[in-house]
């Protein structure tokens, strides 16, 4: 069995949340200074545990086994939303290095091939999980002229030159050569820490319908134009936005969430009677039935209000997600090495937040491990988990791995 | 009877309608160039009329009579909104001006003193009724020192010295020795349109009160947040203005009107649960007992809110204008003067809109009259009225003036 050694584990942990410091978390956006040197480090962290290190072309970190035969891959991300956490990301990567250490060390792994990925700009800063995108082929050269910085607007292009990228070559996936994809993560959530636990076992990341319904009505003077004959685009947003505050709850699935995160009124003056106004709405949930039955309902309520008028509504889906399932397999394993370290502590759960995992998941078996994050806090520089967790965390996932490393090899 | 020119009343508005022509409109915010210009022509159209003309230190001109005993004032704005229409203000101040002339051409009227003042920024581009309030001593040195062009960010007194009124004394009422207030102007709004009607006498002008109410919740990740533990301030503020539209219509006068003007919800992204809303609301009546039946109202929904959780609720009152009623002597003069010239084609209306009449009615006694915008357009270039009710508003002014300003010297 290979043994993860947790001063190792947790010291690296600790070196790399000093590239881009900020109090108890880290601020290192995606090709930010902080972030280039972050995974310089790790490149060279990866050749220190035998590992072929290289940089590719879309910023991936990869740590490539030098063993033959069908390799295991592990990974997660190394930049970090602004201010945020030092776990997030950073965790899964480290794992997938201390792994790959543990299985070197083990004369019983040590000719199992573990490769450590870390994607680059899952956060988003520039796309949407461009590193993961790109390995497995889902990024144009087109994608990549277009993306800027969402906080700077600096061209992708000029931040990979900055960063030494420029010329190199983006790697891609060898799906035949590749096991399946392991990724651990903190929880970006309360579940585990509410209920106790120290382990969370993905069944699948759930899908997201991201729908903007637009109202369009008559703007006026707010002092002179009677109620009646109003056509007030943000009370007829306001009914709608309350009639999926009643009919939701009624239709919902036991983990489904539904938000909407935006409301913009137009103009938008105390003094004008709102002539255009515009939601942001979204539901999630981890199944592609219930998210349908959303959307019916959705449309019907909509339907409703064209007929009730005054204003006009329209709706548009602005992108979605599907759902993805774990692999079974690789969940009968993370549940066994999770049963033999920690029973009774650790729980089957879907994922709420997307994760590389699910870009990997459309062309290999995948499978995810949570950690609990204390008070369900993430996305901001307070996220912490305990430090008996993240040892916890990492020797369950060696386990796993093991499992299905040797698993193949006997199948191979 | 004092007789309008009607030639001269039409000449002189479209003249003035050149200073910042756009469209069938006018761009003319309170000093920019074209206002200064207009604001110079102006007074020498008053000199030219035989009254005395100056521009006062915020901007206020003046036609003042030589006649001695009590005046009778008239006026309105001739600065406009942006991009907004040529009679929006420009035609009382042209009334004014017009019935000055009738008044001197008829000996029954000519020894009869009418005072003709245009007042700076009734459009707020600055501030709120600045030079109507500056005339009846309401504004402060440290408002105007603080007062800025809402569009540009230009200090006021910076847009004073660049009209050469930088050093100008800030002309005051002498309400003892002025009868009242006249005003016309045309309605922000459909009522007369709609009805057919010619004219409107004003009644009052509706009092408002604005109030901002905020609701704070928790923001969080919306994919992994469950529904039962959201503190969503954003679903707080929608079923709070879904509640506003329910129980408002149940207590409200005939002519009420209620608006949320704006809403912000933060951090506003698409899959952040809201933490924090806010949206401004406000009320506007004639009655003073009606609006606080509305605020009553108000804040029973908003405890019902507080007590229902999760969000906590506040509301404040931002600004308020009492209602001010029209003094019932001129009123009943208007409506004499509208009957003899335009019999079953008035109507008695309360101004939704704001006017300076209700900044002078607070000194002197005063009254409205309104003539109708073509489908009620107004704050837009589109902005019209018939000729044929130009040229009769003035008509009805005129005789009502003469009605109050000989009754007025019977009584001195």
């Amino acid at each position: 069995m290979p043994q993860i050694n947790s001063d190792r584990l947790l010291a690296d942990l600790r070196r790399l949340a000093e590239f881009g410091a900020y109090k108890s978390g880290v601020h290192r956006p995606t090709f930010s200074p902080q972030d280039i040197e972050a995974r310089r480090w790790l490149a060279g962290r990866f050749t220190e545990a035998g590992l072929e290190a290289s940089i590719d072309g879309i910023g991936n970190v990869f740590g490539r086994s030098r063993q033959a035969g069908p390799k295991l891959l592990i990974g997660s991300h190394t930049e970090s939303q602004n201010h945020a956490g030092w776990l997030d990301g950073a965790l899964g990567v480290i794992y997938g290095l201390e792994v790959a250490r543990a299985f070197r060390e083990d004369p019983q792994t040590a000719g199992a091939a573990i490769d450590v990925a870390s994607w680059a700009d899952e956060e988003g800063h520039f796309g949407s999980f461009l590193g993961s995108r790109s390995f497995i082929g889902d990024v144009t050269d087109e994608e990549i002229d277009k993306a800027r910085d969402h906080n700077d607007g600096t061209p992708l292009r000029q931040a990979l030159a900055t960063a030494g990228l420029a010329e190199r070559r983006r790697e891609t996936i060898v799906a035949s050569d590749t096991i399946g994809y392991l990724e651990a993560h903190i929880e970006q959530g309360d579940t585990l820490d509410e209920a106790g636990m120290r382990l969370g076992v993905v069944t699948g990341i759930v899908g997201i319908r991201q729908y903007r319904i637009v109202f369009v009505g008559e703007a006026n003077h707010a002092g002179t134009t009677r109620m009646v004959q109003r056509k007030d685009a943000g009370v007829a947003l306001v009914k709608l936005a309350a009639a999926i505050a009643v009919r939701f709850p009624e239709i919902a699935g036991p983990r489904s969430v539904w938000t909407t995160g935006a409301i913009h009124i137009e103009p938008g003056q105390p003094s004008i009677v709102p002539g255009r106004a515009e939601m942001m709405f979204q539901v999630r949930d981890i199944e592609d039935t219930q998210l349908q039955r959303f959307e019916d309902a959705l449309l019907a309520l909509i339907t409703h209000a064209n007929a009730a008028g005054p204003c006009a509504v329209t709706m548009e889906t602005v992108w979605t997600v599907s759902p993805v399932l774990m692999s079974q397999a690789f969940q009968d394993a993370l549940d066994r090495a999770a049963q033999k370290h920690a029973p009774g502590e650790f729980i089957a759960m879907p994922s709420g937040a997307g994760h590389d995992a699910q870009i990997l998941a459309r062309k290999l078996p995948a499978g995810m491990l949570f950690v609990p994050s204390i008070k369900g806090v993430s996305h901001h520089w307070t996220e912490d988990t305990r430090e008996a967790d993240i040892v916890l965390g990492c020797q369950v996932l060696a386990d796993a791995a093991e499992e299905i490393a040797l698993a193949a090899r006997k199948l191979g």
